[in-house]
């Protein structure tokens, strides 16, 4: 099963195996095999998270970050659906609590099957995937998701109890960003140093590290383009400032103004859920002023230096060229 | 830590012990220290879940059943915690997609905190209880545990798909009870069953087998109490015709109805989701006409002999007795 074998007859074929499209198409069907059920709505809502899909970016940065540490292909594809089905959980219980009727330019699947239907699904969905997770009898997998898990819903009730206030802290927003997305991305560090059978200390693990730092930089950069190029997201822009979610930008700006813009700043973010379109251009002409896109700018690219040194030191050269590769694609999006 | 010791010296204390307020006392106390968190609504959260509380059945079934096979009490009354938080996240959930507003004559979640909350809230109980289920280490545990939460959510699932059917089929109805209700009963069966450290085909043991008997037992005489006794739950009648949920009531009333009568019947069900007070009478003549009551009181009366005959053969006497004098009491509620 070992893709990156040194020997030349198997070369061609497992280059193929190991191609981006190859491993979500492998992913997509091994979603579609956990969740298999005789209901009529579990079919559907299966059909929507294997088609809605995203960019299976949790379960690809499982799967190369264990392939630059040999580990077989099998394993990783389910643990990586694993990780895709509790993140598709977490979208669809978070679609019905926010009434969002469009994610990511699709309309959500509370809009196509309804809210019952979702927070129903999701749950399915969740304790479906914990019955195949248990099946794999290992515990220290069971660790590492009940932890995610844990954590995943925590940080859900902490950014709601921190919606629509203007001032939160810093700090917050950061353990927010650390359980919502950074959490299942550790978590895939995590798994891989179990499955290269070093259990002792998982979570601090350079693998588990590696996870957490690309895990953040992947929401703050989210964040970033949400203010400064919603378009190459398929999203409007401003919807964390449209939906009460103060952001690294926001609060950069909020701790930088002076008296006068900061009671500007805040009439608009008072204003803009009123839906009053001017508010818009007052934020980013704000951002403009004191330099915030170039701020969060020179601090992503600061992640990403620290996350190209860790991915350097991975042991397997043609895995960490390809994680590289999407790497870099990712930040080609952002410095285009 | 075992009861029913022989030793005279500690008979006061012990009896003490195993009252059940005091199991349910204890219960409160366990299922307040696993959801132990520092968000506010966490906080509240958990006083809802214990503070409500309802009968505490499932934790006292499992207490029970356990002490009644010299079980320590401590790791039953953890399990029985367990048992009770997936119950509470399940009804959370359930409360938010029925927009249900008196569950059992108190105000719900739902109401109480708001419908994201509840979501979010229901997450969070569920996966901090599997975070501390998993803490305990037995593979076997958990494996009931996300068979029971799958078997859960999938019966929902099946209900909701079912619901406002006037035909929905005897077998299908069966299914529901047994993966919403009896489902958790048979898990305290088989818990009982692993902690008795004979693990092999804890599913099919005598134990398994009463929790599900016991449960089914529960549910059916839930829905019984709805049409011919409501005011002993503290709940309005008719509540599963008036939510377009076909029982064993009015699955035995349209299959024993003629032509005529099955017309009217269906005309009721129609009507009574239109707010129709007079449709609630019509059922309940036909229900009379037909000596439904009747025919579902037998039914239960079965279900009791074949569970009571199932206790009698329970090893330790006084477990047992407290197990049957609890059952009893149910009884009484039923039989006044």
């Amino acid at each position: 099963m070992l893709v990156f074998s040194r020997n030349a007859n198997h070369e061609g074929e497992t280059k193929k195996l190991d191609f981006p499209q190859r491993v979500i198409a492998q992913t997509n069907k091994k979603i579609d095999a956990i969740l298999r059920g005789d209901l009529k709505i579990l079919r559907n809502l299966s059909k929507y998270v294997v088609k809605s899909g995203g960019k299976r970016i949790r379960p690809l940065f499982l799967y190369y970050l264990g392939r630059a540490h040999h580990l077989p292909a099998n394993d990783l594809i389910a643990l990586g659906a694993l990780l895709e089905i509790v993140h598709a959980a977490s979208l669809l219980h978070d679609d019905v609590v926010d009434h969002a009727d469009v994610r990511r330019g699709k309309p959500t699947a509370a809009r196509l099957f309804g809210n019952k239907e979702v927070v129903l699904g999701g749950d399915h969905l969740l304790s479906t995937g914990l019955k195949y997770l248990n099946s794999l009898k290992n515990t220290h997998y069971m660790t590492v998701f009940t932890d995610a898990i844990c954590a995943l819903t925590e940080a859900e009730l902490l950014q709601m109890e921190y919606q629509g206030n203007f001032a939160t802290p810093l700090k917050i927003h950061a353990r927010i960003v650390d359980g919502k997305t950074a959490v299942l991305f550790r978590a895939a560090g995590a798994l891989v140093k179990i499955l290269s059978n070093t259990q002792a200390d998982f979570y601090h693990s350079k693998e588990a590290q590696l996870g957490e730092l690309f895990g953040r930089y992947f929401q703050h950069r989210d964040d970033f383009l949400d203010y400064f190029d919603a378009k190459s997201l398929k999203k409007k822009g401003l919807q964390d400032f449209k939906n009460g979610i103060a952001t690294r930008p926001l609060i950069f700006l909020r701790e930088n103004a002076n008296p006068h813009d900061r009671k500007i700043l805040t009439n608009a973010w008072k204003n803009i859920q009123k839906g009053n379109v001017q508010s818009e251009a007052i934020v980013l002409s704000l951002m403009q002023k004191y330099a915030i896109e170039e701020k969060c700018r020179e601090l992503l690219r600061k992640d990403e230096e620290e996350i190209l040194d860790l991915l350097a030191t991975l042991p397997e050269p043609k895995a960490r060229g390809v994680l590289i590769h999407e790497f870099e694609k990712i930040l080609a999006v952002r410095t285009k």
